[in-house]
């Protein structure tokens, strides 16, 4: 079954709100295995909201209407919904009740204008905000694979989410022909799109109209989604053979599924063997530390870090040795591998971390151009230190970077185990 | 004018992603006084992108369409834009050159799937993407108010982005009909929406159907946009009469114009000075570091920092007295002051900041409950610390958190000038 999920309201068009419901109903919708076909953001305008509303419905199944509903006078969408369906709107008692005691609850009279939160177009089903004064308005309208369901709810988002989870959700999933679906999601690291593609040569094999696979590319991450629309028995294991496939091309760069992230990831790992690390860091200027300390409870495995912009605080703070700085340079492999092991020495700590590079825009040499970057990593087995050539863009070198040298702990991790 | 914004992508429909790009065009097409008249996104199919762009060229004169550019088996937006267009696609050897260098500088042959990205529909310019691989496709097409403009762009948000203010925006603004606009935008930090309404009070006598003024605002910071859709010389003249009303009543809090930031506004003001900085940040756990690093040149007045996420960290690096973390505790301002203090006297720089505190969700007690907040400033005239109230959410807290820091080393460089 389809979706159409419509959102009504200029202040989503001019980019004032980002559009968070939509992708809320979004993912709400596909968890539940109804596939959300088309979302639509339209301004508060009578015609574009009917064509809208004309489409859904012709379209999808479901069609989830946000916003509009308000009592000022650019709220028109249950007045257009009315015109759609042809239905006469009509006060409803109950509901107008129930309006007037919330302002009457805090000693306020109901004002003149929040009597149209009462009207409902005929034929529909209005059920009261428990939260605020818009109702959710329920109606059904003919569609060619069965009967077809709108729902009209206000654009606050817990208003939103209450309404899809206390009364959408349960009437969608009654509708007759309403589908399964099985997803899951892989998150690689360190393997471009290209290489991976390469890497799991001849999976298309083992893909179907019901199972497919999409690469959803970030800065040295990649996301592989794998969804079936059926979920038979025969599905979970197609889907699974799937998974065993990719895992079996790719393992090593997979770290995670799901929702994870990468410093979670190696938070737990970390955690587990109850091991911690420390960071040098000269070009990320500490966006390592911060993404390690964005994790709730980092505290017990991030013992803290350097930034070590000035080559005095290499020296000072890591000790690192000046010759090493004077005939290697401080992007150099030497370098990096003193900062690591110094940082961990120094503040210690079970695996030290380093970077040192040349991230832009300025500061490049024929001998070390922009993007040139050296990433560290020491332990009680060994330091050593690694070369990536990046681009040219200081703020996505930095991401880059430090994705680069967390996955580098996280391979540090994996070969201690070994 | 009026635009359409087409977003092409499961990732978006399933809610994986929020459509940030949306948003962010939409604001954009806002400030040029180009009108987003719809919001659609549609999956990786065909048939609704085909009909997605039809709709598109025939309602709005811009058309833009992210997404579906990549090398892999289910990107074919410029399959079906070659389709619609009747055009079809012919490799570009140029593009395809900068692909094939792109991969060639990092050591890599190109893969074959990356063919498919220099595949341009005839009659389409392609731009070359400086970061990525996909290149900006622009292409036009008869409306019934004039020509129109399709722009094909990535959906990665800064390719987006760079493609939409140096390739889009400019042809925009040459079209046939394109508004007349003028902007300017001051931007505020440390002073909140209602506090900043008071300190203006009588602005909106300044204020015309012509002249509107709007705030938006950000975590502890706000932009104050100026709009004058007229741009005759009367109409640059009351906007500098109102430009001036605001900069009188509310200059202390402003810290630049337009696109710049709190951090390269102070960079500015530490070269002027001649003066740099060194950073101890417990809670903010380098976040602080990362965001003035950020800055192109920083190396020239970031020294660097110390992350002292554990208290031997803040003894051995910062000198903090143990004593003095024994009596008043991590989280205090004799702490702060002594952090701030001894990471500018360790890493020798002219000004020392410090943040610590407990951002949660755990940590908190009774006395020191989650959102407590301590930041520090030494200079050689003195050693100070504030303290916040943040809330609840950990990464909000850690955006609060260094935005205010950074705005105390901003009012300490102001106040060293008197």
């Amino acid at each position: 079954m389809k979706a159409t999920i419509l959102t009504i309201g200029d202040e989503i068009l001019i980019g004032q709100i980002v559009n968070t419901n939509a992708a809320w109903m979004g993912e709400r919708l596909t968890e539940e295995g109804v596939r959300p076909a088309r979302m639509v953001v339209v301004p508060d305008e009578e015609y574009a909201i009917a064509e809208a509303l004309r489409a859904g419905m012709r379209d999808t199944r479901l069609l989830l209407v946000t916003g509009g509903l308000g009592p000022t006078h650019d709220d028109i969408t249950r007045e257009v919904v009315a015109k759609v369906f042809d239905a006469p709107l009509r006060s409803d008692p109950s509901i107008l009740d129930i309006v007037r005691q919330r302002f009457e609850r805090r000693g306020w009279e109901m004002p003149a204008s929040n009597h149209s939160q009462a009207m409902v177009p005929e034929g529909f089903e209005a059920i009261p905000n428990p939260a605020g004064t818009a109702p959710l308005l329920l109606g059904s309208y003919d569609h060619s694979d069965g009967a077809g369901l709108i729902a009209c709810m206000p654009g606050v988002p817990y208003e939103m989410q209450h309404f899809m989870d206390a009364e959408v959700m349960p009437r969608v999933r009654e509708m007759e022909g309403a589908p399964d679906i099985l997803q899951k999601t892989l998150l690689t690291v360190g393997i471009g799109e290209s290489h991976l593609t390469d890497q799991l040569e001849g999976v298309t094999e083992l893909l179907s109209e019901g199972l497919e696979l999409a690469f959803l590319p970030n800065l040295r991450t990649l996301r592989l989604r794998m969804t079936s629309t059926r979920s038979g028995d025969a599905d979970h294991q197609s889907m699974d053979r799937l998974e065993a496939f990719i895992r079996e091309r790719a393992g090593k760069w997979i770290y995670g599924e799901g929702d994870d992230t990468l410093e979670a990831a190696i938070g737990r790992m970390l955690e587990e063997r109850g091991l911690t690390v420390a960071t040098a860091e000269s070009c990320t200027g500490g966006y390592v530390a911060h993404r390690l300390t964005n994790i709730a409870g980092s505290s017990a495995w991030v013992v803290g870090g350097i930034v070590s912009y000035a080559n005095s605080v290499k020296e000072e703070q890591l000790g690192v040795r000046a010759d090493t700085l004077r005939n290697f340079g401080a992007v150099s492999r030497e370098t990096a591998c003193e900062m690591a092991e110094g940082v961990r020495l120094r503040l210690g700590a079970s695996i030290g971390l380093s970077t040192t590079g040349i991230l832009g825009p300025g500061g490049g040499s024929e001998e070390k151009p922009v993007g040139t970057f050296w990433m560290g990593v020491s332990s009680e087995s060994g330091t050593r230190a690694l070369r990536l050539r990046l681009g040219n863009d200081r703020l996505r070198n930095k991401e880059r970077g430090s994705t680069a040298v967390l996955d580098l702990l996280r391979r540090e991790l994996l070969r201690l185990d070994d």
